[in-house]
């Protein structure tokens, strides 16, 4: 028989009896573990194209789907957690759906419950369209995570080393791309998530799910650099907060929280880990696990709150 | 006889001893006052035409050249004061020299230790233009003031009150004239401060001061709203401390420190002063001889660091 936990697959050689024990541990340790965790609603994945964004999207999908789990129909959490999947829905949006391998790839698998949407953070009326959409398909949203970003594009944006090569351009294409696109796409998607709350999931609010870096803190910057994604990134940080106090003060449903997923083996990252300390790069798998279990977890208290992957606080 | 303290002009009737007396006190005050501790060298006030910059030009000059001081060169202080002054020269720049009327007054009193050069921080080459002027006539800068912000601008920048409001367009104009700007005058200037470092004034560096504001602080954000103008700022103090960072690991003699003048009644403050509560609405005056307090008073290890106008520090 085959067993799944975290989406590995193990074969059990033991008796029906112990085999059935075996299991429903499992089932529980599933159900409790981040990567097991969605919990349906209406969710959406901007940015899901590559990297973080698609692992997202590969696990609030996969996790749920493998087939392997229709075994488990007899564990009532099992049961709970695919009849609460079978009202959910991922929404992935990209700069261009025809090219997203990945995204089209997991389409093939899921084709019912994942829709893809074209939008560009550099054009507006892509944010309102896919807004609109949602709007007229599902009415509401239960999740929003900004998993875009850019660090560097060749022969456009490099990293700054020293403040000589510091450029205008360079500055203002991080800071439009990294800090005011995911504020216009909360928004616009705003209405949206006021009416999901926490409906159709185990939390009592939406969540706004913004991917920072833990290079936009002021506090922690003892290395200097990266004058642009670094001052992006912290722009990032105090529009979040600065809508978080509103969504508060208003008695919103609805949380906002930024994450630093640690340095996570993706073609952002690519270019520069050479200098990464052994066992600090992580795969998107394990950066999405945490981050989901933050997620998952996440409470009104929590709202505007920065944390990394392992749920510790980053200073401003 | 005339007393001056503090830019305050007093009549004084007593006798010649007991004058010379109150003199020799008052001058010893006056000299460590902020707003007599300007030291010499090459200064810049960038955004010098209106409200807090141009008041920095005003004490750094008028301050030392009041005529009266010279009654009181047999006090050794003043007389330092005054010879290291006819070294000092202040460059002030603005965006159109010929309508800053302020500056302009300034100039026909003061005109040989005064220049004013044309810059505007959206337009990179009058940056290169006037660190080109600044090297060409001193060779150096031992002290640059970024003075220059905008908060609003009728028809076309509002400071938002919900995220509602929040426009693209208003997020990076915000952010190209409060973060970006100051940074590209730090970046041209940089040659000149490292020649400059503390030579012609009391310091061992030379200083860079910006203006930053209370409200960029994202620890600080209990109000919410102003999303352009408080991450623009947020911005600002992050590329600032960048900044510092490169000028420490390359033992440059510069610092760079981040100023938060208070409310001060400008035009910049003027359409929002309604809820400033009673006594905490600072005079241009009071603010500048605070804030030159922190300036003149900067050292080494101040660098990268976010103060009041009351030299406490501001967390991030
Ligand atoms: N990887 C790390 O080590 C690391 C560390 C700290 C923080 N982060 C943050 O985590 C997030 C995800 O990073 P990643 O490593 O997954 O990066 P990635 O693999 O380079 O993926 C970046 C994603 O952003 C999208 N994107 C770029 N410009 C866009 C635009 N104008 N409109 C819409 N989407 C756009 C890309 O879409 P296209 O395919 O169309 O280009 C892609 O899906 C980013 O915010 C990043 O700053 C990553
Ligand atoms: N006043 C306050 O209560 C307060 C509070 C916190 C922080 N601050 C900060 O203190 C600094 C000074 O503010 P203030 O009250 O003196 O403001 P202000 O009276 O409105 O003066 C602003 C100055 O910035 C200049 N400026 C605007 N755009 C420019 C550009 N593109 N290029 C060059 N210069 C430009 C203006 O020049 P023009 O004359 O050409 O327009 C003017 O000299 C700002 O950084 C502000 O954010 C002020």
């Amino acid at each position: 028989m085959l067993l799944v936990v975290n989406q590995r697959a193990f074969t059990v050689m033991a008796s029906p009896l112990r085999l059935r024990s075996i299991a429903r541990k499992a089932c529980l340790r599933c159900y409790s573990s981040s990567a097991l965790q969605w919990e349906g609603g209406i969710s959406m994945v901007q940015g899901a194209s590559r990297g973080i964004g698609l692992e997202f999207m590969r696990v609030l999908w996969s996790s749920t789907s493998i087939p392997e789990l229709s075994e488990f129909l007899w564990c009532d959490k099992v049961k709970q957690l695919l009849e609460k999947n079978e009202k959910g829905h991922v929404v992935a949006t990209c700069r261009n759906p025809d090219a997203a391998s990945g995204l089209l790839h997991l389409k093939n698998r899921f084709a019912e419950r994942l829709s893809i949407l074209p939008l560009d953070l550099t054009i507006e009326s892509t944010i309102e369209a896919s807004a609109k959409s949602i709007r007229e398909r599902f009415g509401s949203l239960n999740l929003l995570i900004n998993a875009s970003g850019i660090l560097s594009i060749p022969d456009v944006l490099q990293p700054e080393t020293t403040l000589t090569k510091v450029e205008k351009s360079s500055l203002l294409l991080a800071y439009e791309i990294n800090a005011v696109g995911p504020i216009m796409v909360i928004k616009h998607m705003w209405p949206l998530l006021k009416v999901g709350r926490g409906s159709g999931t185990e939390r009592d609010v939406a969540v706004v799910a913004n991917l920072s870096a833990r290079v936009g803190s002021i506090g922690d910057n003892h290395l200097g650099g990266w004058h642009s994604y670094r001052s992006s990134k912290t722009a990032l940080n105090q529009l979040t907060k600065t809508v978080s106090v509103e969504f508060a003060r208003k008695k919103d449903p609805i949380i906002c929280i930024l994450l630093h997923p640690g340095t996570v083996d993706t073609d952002l990252s690519r270019p520069f880990q050479r200098n990464v300390p052994e066992g600090k790069l992580f795969t998107k798998e394990f950066s999405v696990q945490k981050l989901l279990g933050i997620i998952n977890n996440a409470k009104r208290h929590d709202n505007g709150k920065f944390f990394a992957w392992d749920g510790q606080q980053i200073p401003w």
